[in-house]
């Protein structure tokens, strides 16, 4: 019989995915490490995100985005629907528990990428779940890094160097701390606990114990 | 300043390293996959057994093992010097408590090769430890393998069944279950598992802080 990835729990997500919530501050890489990782993962997906702002040329409706009106999302909000949410300027963005569920249920993984506040959320309101953050080097190529977008002065850099020194101190909140000095290995060690995460007894045993033919 | 990958908490193991206990029913692959392991991972070496039997030609004393005579050994055993020891056939093999401790200190991770029993003395004489168990993708495969060795009569295939049947029932007391279906990415899966391990919080978290700058 030819074996199938599909058989193996470390491919194929088997039984229930799991949250992988992930975090870090400006300009320690989350972004491009996140997009690289989920090119080579399968069974991982980003949670579809509820907004209230309207959609962008192209943008498709519980694709990108459920897009809802501002009393729709307060009703949402009422009925205790987000894991988070959170407002910026003007949009009410949120991730929809129904959303996560269905998706674990299936057995995938999913992703949020999420700030510290948001991330502060799931823990109140989630049973589970895996929480990266992602650190740069140092401080001084944290400042390297923002300096070389070119997009801002010199003030907004001072202000975001002092909002990421706050928010790094939410690292210990996180189960995983991963330091984006080098990018490909940063981009090796999350796919890792991703992989690692996959193969924790309590995920794969009911699986590899059928597989087995164990019953216990 | 050009970086290396000694400030990488990731490549170099910092602060203190971990103690990886992996066992597997024969036949499941574990050497084959530990060897390969082993051989893409910096800062993770065996820990040097204690032995009554006498060297081998080639064998260095300190380095394949510390070769200890029957009294000697004994004396250990009470001292409570073995995080786990063991008897096959007339010789007795050991794992001091020392040996693992001091390499752990010196921040290098620590692997044990060692059966079901031996990871329950392990469990209960040593403070952590990441429990790895590896298992084939199923029985029929696994008799499969155990022919193809072509050293064993019929019978002992099935007494070594037998055995491996009891072995696998001790998988749920190991932190991950990792299946080899395909040993290409049974090793990814198993050094990604040292990689996350390396990563946890808080075995990263002075030294990140430290890299940082942060006193919290």
């Amino acid at each position: 019989m030819k074996r199938t990835h599909k058989n193996n729990p470390q491919v194929a997500a088997p039984v229930r995915g799991e949250l992988f919530v992930v975090s870090a501050p400006s300009g320690a890489g989350k972004t491009t490490i996140l997009k690289r990782v989920l090119a080579h993962l399968h069974g991982v997906t980003y949670s579809v995100s509820h907004t209230t702002r309207p959609p962008r040329p192209g943008e498709v409706d519980g694709r990108d985005y459920h897009f809802v009106t501002h009393e729709e999302f307060r009703e949402l909000i009422e009925n205790g629907a987000f894991l988070e949410w959170a407002q910026v300027h003007t949009d009410l963005y949120g991730t929809s528990r129904e959303e996560v569920e269905q998706a674990v249920q299936r057995g995938e993984d999913v992703v949020l990428d999420i700030d510290v506040q948001g991330a502060r959320s799931i823990r109140e309101n989630y049973h589970g779940g895996v929480f990266i953050f992602i650190v740069p080097p140092s401080m001084e190529e944290l400042e390297r890094r923002l300096k070389k977008r070119g997009t801002e002065t010199e003030a907004t850099i001072r202000v975001r160097l002092e909002n990421a020194r706050r928010e790094l101190e939410a690292m210990v909140e996180y189960d995983y701390i991963v330091v984006n000095d080098d990018l490909d290995l940063a981009v090796e060690v999350v796919k890792s606990i991703f992989l690692a995460e996959r193969t924790k007894r309590d995920r794969v045993l009911p699986l590899v114990q059928a597989m087995l033919g164990l019953t216990l």
